[in-house]
């Protein structure tokens, strides 16, 4: 039954493309349009801070530490610290219309893209050392990453 | 002044943390609740579903074919293709209301994290074959990359 499924959906995987729910953007390195962008990065934020709120909660002692969940929160966050960078380019440029970012972003765009790869290091850093399972040296590298949020708040954020 | 700045939020490092907003969840290993962690899987998949259809734009021939543009999305699906299982454990665990996900998924497991498992491998894969900036190439790795959404969706989504 389910070799045969599987088959099925082999045999129609053209179909398959087509059938899926989305709206394809119109041009190539853009998202569909500036709601669509800031909605992406505002999405992954969301994410992000999801999983960064559950650390700092056993990092401040207010839930208990627990290894395993730490470290599949640090993981996610590494993988999630490349995603919002992409809503700020594209039909994203230069928009802060309902949202919190600041036209500085695109003033100093260099300064920017350097302290999302600052985000980034952090973040790997961070879900290398949860593998440790111990928190006196999980907890300086999640220090560091805040840090590197802060940093790019500062000056790029309205609130 | 930036020098100055930085110094200043590494001294307040440990109040960066208290100041930064989010909310903690009450357990070690869970969304804040079921409706915090739906969203976080909704919020997931609509962030995979934007890179993917962009690809899909560009497979289609809907939209031109721009390698590099390419490559960022089959990079941030490859990276997002990990976020949204972590929202079916814990609180979302069961959880179907204001959700496409079926109950089936928590009765199947086993089957479920393997299926996630094939997406994250072929998203992998996608994201290595994007590099050579062959359409040619890209093509079937984007269709089994397909091929796996689309495995997972068909009894373990209700739409």
């Amino acid at each position: 039954m389910r070799f045969t499924s599987i088959l099925a959906v082999a045999a129609t995987a053209v179909i398959t493309v087509t059938a899926l729910q989305y709206s394809a953007p119109a041009t190539a390195d853009a998202f569909a349009d500036a709601e669509d962008a800031v909605k992406y990065r505002q999405s992954a934020f969301s994410l992000i801070r999801e999983n960064f709120g559950h650390m700092a909660g056993m990092v401040r002692g207010e839930i208990e530490f627990d290894a395993e969940s730490f470290q599949k929160r640090a993981e996610a966050l590494k993988h999630l610290s490349y995603i919002p960078f992409d809503g700020f380019s594209g039909a994203g440029h230069g928009v802060t219309e309902n949202s919190d970012a600041l036209p500085s972003i695109w003033e100093n765009w260099g300064d920017f893209s350097e302290k999302s790869e600052a985000f980034n290091k952090a973040a790997h850093e961070l879900a290398t050392a949860s593998q440790s399972g111990d928190l006196r040296s999980i907890r300086p590298k999640f220090m560091a990453t805040a840090r590197t949020c802060q940093q790019c708040h500062e000056g790029y954020r309205a609130d």
